[in-house]
């Protein structure tokens, strides 16, 4: 959305106000006043024409101008109906040489979970990428998934759901609430892919996929939604607070670890995680800033970097 | 080269021997035979007839088929005679799902240094990227880089050049040993690419440029080539101890960091680093395994993971 259309819409939620003193105000012609008008109708924005102007009246459920109206966050917004793939899409803004994109799609035909798992990713739910261009190494860009996770993680809260962290990059319903099977179930998951130089990062691309207005058939079999546990929410609003949780965190990132083991369900789990290396099974007891599991083991302590893990029940 | 193809090559090596006896040894028709040792001619083998038989009686200076003859490394060579960037190429090849290619150009078009700047790259130098498929997160990336450092510096060492590595990834000629005012020139750079998940590589491209059979004039100004030093070496070993000594470091992680240590001339010295949040000056201490300098400043040791590198006089 361009800076006059964004004040527009700004003046209209304000509203009323008329078209003349609209134009007047942003310094620009009233035939481009009511231009603008029309193409925020167009987006589904409802603009009521009262005796003495315009005044919003309703704002659409989904959308780029959807998201970006009131969002508290430093980045664009880019909506599709479908996409073969958020991350994709991010990969090629990159290589237009974009930066702070949002990309969201309504559904996604060949959604990808890590390691190029598929990724069920029907109309409703939350399927968006977050392209940044962050000026560090690529060890730091698993932070940036940590923070991903706790936004995604806050953002469910707020929406109703018990929801915590599963390492390396799930989003899960904490299992003590939950008495109909379900519990653990996955909500929610971060995949970020990056392209850089060895010492540092050339963009990065924070894929994040979550089950919001889904019905549970529409899921694979271990995962459950925002629907199923609590009831519809705004896509909107989730999106937003998503986006502003991500961008606090991005802008303080000594809180990201902090963070990310306050919802950890994972630490002080009795685990086992399948690595290419075979299965480290222990006590997780921490994360590193890397991204990195901390498992006590009979053997001591190993870190694992990356790998499948399943909470045991104790002994 | 295929499976063949090698082993018609090793045996005119240990030759003369005669073509039906070399069909019936690697159980193939006297045509093919015939064929391969022709493609060995085009490839600018000399392969002489002699009463008793073929030998081998020369090797191409350069190519493919040539660096594969006898490389002790577990690498599939690719030669062009000129390409705009062999990372580039590394790349598409990336794309196809190659893996353990060594990509040669005898000239690049439109080579590149770190952060994007030019790197001039005229026929006569070695310019070669590595791709690789290490499963590793990309914090383990810089160890590569490193590594490729270090293979550099004793190629060039071998050839008779007095080489040391300046952090982060260049091979500059000993300050002490040349009082022509060419001390600490840059013979050659590293320039490692990737992509990847946040834990784990995809790809990577050891991008090394060096400055092999080049006169001073075709250079930039405070490079040096080895022809400058000790005069030109035959490529081909030299490219095939690089390969060698990096699939040796490649296999022995935990060697890598010691085998930096030793080459490095930036260790021991005051440096001023630039970086994005401002230069650091002070004495360059040790390297990490991700690549990055320590320094130790006025304000206590810091950590520089990108940035460009002076070497200072001291006070």
């Amino acid at each position: 959305m361009n800076e006059t259309r964004r004040a527009v819409l700004a003046a209209l939620d304000d509203g009323p106000v008329t078209g003349p003193a609209l134009a007047e105000r942003l310094e620009v012609s009233r035939t481009a006043v009511w231009k603008h008008v029309e193409a925020l109708r167009d987006a589904g924005f409802v603009v009521d024409s009262v005796a003495d102007g315009y005044v919003l009246a309703g704002v659409p459920e989904y959308g780029a101008a959807a998201v970006e109206f009131g969002l508290d966050a430093p980045f664009d917004v880019e909506y599709h109906d479908a996409l073969p793939s958020t991350n994709d899409r991010a990969r090629e803004l990159a290589a237009d040489g974009a930066s702070d994109v949002v990309v969201l799609a309504d559904r996604q035909t060949g959604g990808k979970g890590r390691r190029g798992r598929e990724w069920s990713s029907p109309a409703g739910g939350v399927w968006t990428s977050l392209l940044l261009r962050p000026d560090v190494p690529p060890a730091r860009a698993p932070l940036l998934t940590l923070a991903a996770a706790v936004a995604v993680t806050d953002a469910a809260r707020e929406a109703g759901v018990d929801a915590e962290i599963k390492w390396p990059n799930d989003v899960v319903v904490s299992d003590e609430r939950d008495s109909s099977g379900r519990g653990g179930a996955k909500l929610a998951g971060v995949l970020t892919e990056m392209e850089g130089e060895a010492s540092r990062v050339s963009w990065l691309a924070v894929g994040v996929g979550v089950n919001v207005n889904l019905d549970p058939g529409e899921l694979d079999g271990e995962a459950t939604s925002v629907r199923a546990e609590v009831g519809d929410v705004p896509r909107r609003v989730f999106v937003q607070r998503l986006l502003e949780r991500f961008a606090a965190l991005r802008d303080d990132p000594d809180d990201i670890l902090t963070a990310w083991r306050e919802r950890a369900a994972t630490i002080g789990q009795r685990v086992r995680v399948e690595t290419a290396d075979g299965d480290v099974v222990g006590d997780a007891v921490d994360v590193t800033e890397h991204g990195a599991l901390v498992v006590d083991t009979a053997d001591g302590a190993q870190v694992v970097h990356a790998g499948d893990c399943q909470h045991l029940r104790s002994a």
